[in-house]
């Protein structure tokens, strides 16, 4: 989609009140187009006032601006990843993917409400998130096209970066807080906090120079263990440290407690991205480390072989799904499916101690649907298993392996 | 197979010079069996010296004693599990797993060289020791028996457990170290140590009271980080700080370094044993973990998302299967065989900061095989990506979100 | 459990009617057991009367017979199967394994009623259908013994094979239908019939000697296509051939058809039993095997590739689950849950030619959330895709491509 | 890339000598390009005379015409399929998909030794040819750009579709064989031929009215089974029906008497493209069905459960790799590294009777990596299993199954 189908018309803008939405928002309703600023209230951390945002877009411009309450929803989407251990790759807590997806919805809803069918969002033409706002729209509203002013050649005309962007909003005076040194940009939700490009694309060089947003690195951490406790009831915390929460507070707390031991504060990675490229994030998501140490705690004492290898192979599945944008179609259905008589099972309270940037196992108490037991798992002779039993359990085994043998199929080399 | 059996048969006992292995050798020497004790140099780090277990069972009444260096096996199966990163249930590094496995094959060897037919081992009942004994001797060897003792009704009638064989030692004035108090087991080789059983067996019960075999519990560690640097060629460890080593070198001098900065030590885990019991286990693995990180820094970078998919799942099934026993087997063989690829590949050189039980990333040079480009990452507009090729990428991608859409099934709740 | 630890006690009987069942009938109620026969009615089609199994149970010294009916339970056991696909190792429909669970179910059901503690059955001791038994038994009424004279010392002491239970039958002039001469043996319900032992022991000899008891053999089939149409709604068969249907009728109707035209009739394969022992099996599932290749045709409709890969994965690993009696357990509970989305999508009428044992695609109507479009399938410039855009598909796409060719990870040979 | 960047230079293009060949030759032609026409000789059943394609191609005006024998290369990359059993979402053998990966390498080793930087081709903008051609070049000769003019809006501009092209052919009087009415398009080489587009885009049609290009469709074949006999050593196929055959030999042998036969003649698919799109495409591949099934006869002999297992995933993504173009990278790397123990154990004669689109196994002889032994899967009692292990065996397994009851895991509902 290009300007010149926009003009006249009214779009709806994800903004962020940043140095792109100041920009793409004067640059639009100069140019003829009504922009109509939508701002999602995701507990950024990064956000001194979210309020302001609102204001700073109406004086880019904009026609109109409103702030979208979705921690609710994002916490709730918080804890089904938990419960799904989704993290991609194996390591990133995919915070930002899923805040997009939850900001895509709320946004859709919101236009939906005032029939507005063009959504822009400033988003770059060789990122995730593009990806993202744009197949989300598509699957659920797909009547709304997708503007990117960074994949529009009039704008990419007018502005090669960031300086070009300052020095434009300078010009019309408008209320911009970005400098022109930036090391890095950051993106944040109370889920998570990601940090990357500028200086952060070199791998020569250590991440020890951003500054946390959610805590403190691990050698800023106090020299001391902090205990932490939760009480899951099927899948969803209760309780934390003793006091009733629900699933925003839980996770705001989670934040506070771990991000002052240094918990997940500064995780780096090497990504595939969804377009095929490798990128580098520094990460902070506190209180998901912290919860999700928790969780797999407890999960460990729940899940059978069969069924842990099947989750294993969900976990890593949906958190490619949430990563992609892709967590409303049917793939994504089918493993929260898979994930719903896991999360029932998950009853219990877990407690841990977080020591900078570690989170060591405490203790666990009162988990109903726990398979471990002190009895059968005694190496001495006690319960209900009879040692005699693996005699047979062996030999039948043994059948197996000795046809391997005998088919000439073993490896010889160690 | 039961001791009836073995009179007058020359048997080889694996042993560790422990309480079971003094106990066993007398009890069979004393009914009539030959018993040839051979002890795996694994380098076991609580063994003080492991050349004393020899003479402890020649004075149990052992006809032969040997010790059998498999060091360097050792070393390689570890840099095989750390190309494929096969830890057991996404954790635990599988350490004893991988050297039961080098041991029964090593002392396979030896009995061949010796004409002995019977293995004898000191694993319980309910154990995965005893199944990698016997699925071992039956994959390589199926010509051996293995005779258990604590699946033989005859010791089991003689021996409840520690106390009694203790006395029976005690009695005999065998040469043991045990003494009646014992708050849980250990098992160690150079890979890793493990803690087990007794007060262990309580997840009421923080594992803080353990006493490290190879090295300290975080906040015994000093506050400040400590930099590691590993040169990896074709996924060989060559150069550990600057310095020139072999693998196990580079286990050793990992193991030192990452366990005086608390890396890998004391880790808690619930597993599936393979009888289908959930034990607990408190693990040691400072080399495993330090080296382990930088092999991941490494493969973040080589890895693109297909590869990467196939590698985790393999990472997840290898694990499994040398969890299990089955290493040698034509599964280990194919995924062995998938993994050779990659490790071609694993050519830099990775530096992170180990401190206090966590490892950073610091930086990484000279990696020939990474997809990692500072160009093509960044997200102004430099390099061969073409942001406005994107709006036709994502068109196309839409074609497909679309159709969900159109066809209903697109999941309506967030 | 041993025959000494049956004395005096009531023993549920899983019982065909067979020789099996007569035999130890007799021989546990001459030993002061109390035997009450319990027979599934699963439509067994070798069975003339299945009535007739009381009368001859009671002939042999049961001191009551009953006869379950658990049609329905199997029929829409076999609905899950055809929703999820799930042939074992790729081909067999898992009908036997399927039907001991439902008949397991169904039994211990029964046995609460009437107070039984005590299943026995008749499986010997290296088939799966024993593991069937076993397994369901312990996972949904721990509190039930499980007996089988097939691993009892005193039960084979007796009686070596078939010709030794013909013997003692005949002896005590007990009704069994059974002769000297037997070139195999069969089991058999509504949703299957299996042949195995015995002659087909030999992988030197076809199959082509077996008597079909569900159809005839392809080339005893008519030489010209029968149309066969099924209307789906949400997974479930509700009309074939126009008609109105419930479960069991479709699959009763499914076998005629299937039957007589050759589908799915005399499937050989060599697989892998639980134990770990290879055995050959020939099959009949006429209208498994129909109407399984029209969900197929459905589903190749609507699930994309995500989902299908997903569904694929599923649909092995559930087989594998049916097969070797895990069907209750947390990781079937999650496939199940991963499948319902699916099967509310497959609503719709498929019609295929069947023909001397093949299943053509006939023709597709009313399917709701199909994603096939032929606007968008059409290579000529129609529909919503512009064929533009694919160049800047093909181009992001390039750029991991290329970066892959720059890391030198490219495969040179061909 | 466009016209406007071709203008003086040399392009190779990738060429069946049909219609679209002629016309794009001719077009580039007259607009100041060199056109080196490149065509792959695969063994084309659908091809009268290949040599003609040279003849025509010149008198198109292109200033070469080379033919370029991959005979041999494309038999190798079938066998590899067999061995892999690779077929897309589980159906579909891919024969398409393969030929244009050894086209395209085969294509840009020959432009290589010419110099021509530049290959053009006419596959269209919504199917999966354009993704291959792109994506083999990009990973192998990334030097090389790609022209497609289907996605060329100067191209778009003059011709709409087929109409179009003919008309333009017939003004020039280019020597195309092609006719206004054409109910369907083909593609072939000797793994196979695809039927689609045309009248098959509707699924209310049956695709009975096809002409097949390999064979006879079932209820056209002779109504007598026909033995088929392969002995395969190590994977690769030396002997049919007792006679020597080198790779390319076997399939063509394959072709004629699984297509007199009508086996894989007119199978129907839907599967999903590459690009997101559903298809509908219906295949012919005697050869590959024929041998794919004596293939997976002695597979099932050889593969222990563990192996079945990974090997079955490895079936499902490399048969997707392979469909989707990335038979190169490093994913398919690791995929073939696995399956290349396998593939060493394929060794046997394996005999079946092909019959009217039915492949039923006959006998297998001599096959010395077998895991199936008469003996041990007797249920008699010989062998060395000794039923009586079951007990134990089945114990252990008890454990695990009353602890999921105990937990409260276990599924109600049947």
């Amino acid at each position: 989609m290009t300007l010149n189908e926009l003009r006249g018309k009214t779009v709806a803008l994800a903004s962020s009140g940043g140095l792109d939405s100041c920009t793409v928002t004067k640059w639009l309703a100069d140019r003829g187009v009504q922009v109509v600023s939508l701002t999602a209230d995701i507990g950024q951390p990064d956000e001194v006032n979210i309020d302001d945002v609102r204001k700073r877009m109406l004086a880019c411009g904009a026609k109109e601006a409103a702030l979208i309450d979705l921690k609710t929803d994002l916490a709730d989407a918080g804890i089904a990843m938990l419960i799904g251990q989704t993290r991609y790759e194996g390591g990133y807590w995919n915070t930002t993917g899923m805040a997009r997806y939850i900001t895509t919805r709320g946004l859709l809803d919101e236009m939906n409400r005032r029939n507005i069918e063009v959504l822009a969002h400033g988003a770059t033409g060789r990122g995730n998130d593009q990806v993202r706002f744009q197949l989300v729209a598509n699957m659920c509203q797909p009547g709304v096209a997708v503007y990117a002013p960074w994949r529009d050649q009039a704008f990419l005309d007018m502005f090669g970066g960031r300086k070009e962007m300052i020095d434009f909003c300078n010009a019309y005076n408008l209320p911009i807080t970005a400098t022109y040194q930036k090391p890095y940009s950051t993106d944040a939700n109370f889920l998570g906090l990601t940090h990357e490009a500028g200086k952060l694309e070199s791998l020569d060089v250590a991440a020890d120079f951003i500054e946390p947003g959610m805590g403190v690195l691990p050698h800023r951490a106090p020299d001391k263990p902090e205990l932490f406790s939760v009480k899951l009831n099927a899948g969803r915390p209760v309780q934390l440290n003793g006091a009733a929460v629900d699933a925003v507070m839980a996770i705001l707390k989670a934040n506070e407690i771990g991000g002052r031991n240094g918990v997940g504060i500064g995780i780096h990675t090497v990504e595939n991205r969804f377009v095929g490229i490798k990128s580098r994030g520094v990460y902070e998501s506190p209180g998901m480390c912290l919860l999700g140490a928790c969780y797999e705690f407890l999960i460990q004492q729940v899940l059978d072989r069969r069924a842990r290898k099947f989750y294993d192979s969900i976990s890593a599945s949906l958190a490619e799904q949430i990563y992609q944008g892709y967590y409303c179609d049917l793939a994504t259905q089918m493993m929260r499916g898979a994930l719903a008589p896991v999360a029932k099972l998950l009853t219990g309270t877990i407690t841990v101690a977080a020591y900078k940037g570690t989170v060591l196992f405490h203790s666990s108490q009162d988990v109903p649907h726990s398979l471990y037991s002190e009895e059968t798992a005694s190496m001495e002779d006690v319960g209900d298993y009879d040692h005699r039993d693996s005699e047979g359990f062996l030999n039948v085994l043994g059948v197996g392996a000795k046809a391997q043998h005998a088919a000439g199929q073993i490896a010889m080399e160690k």
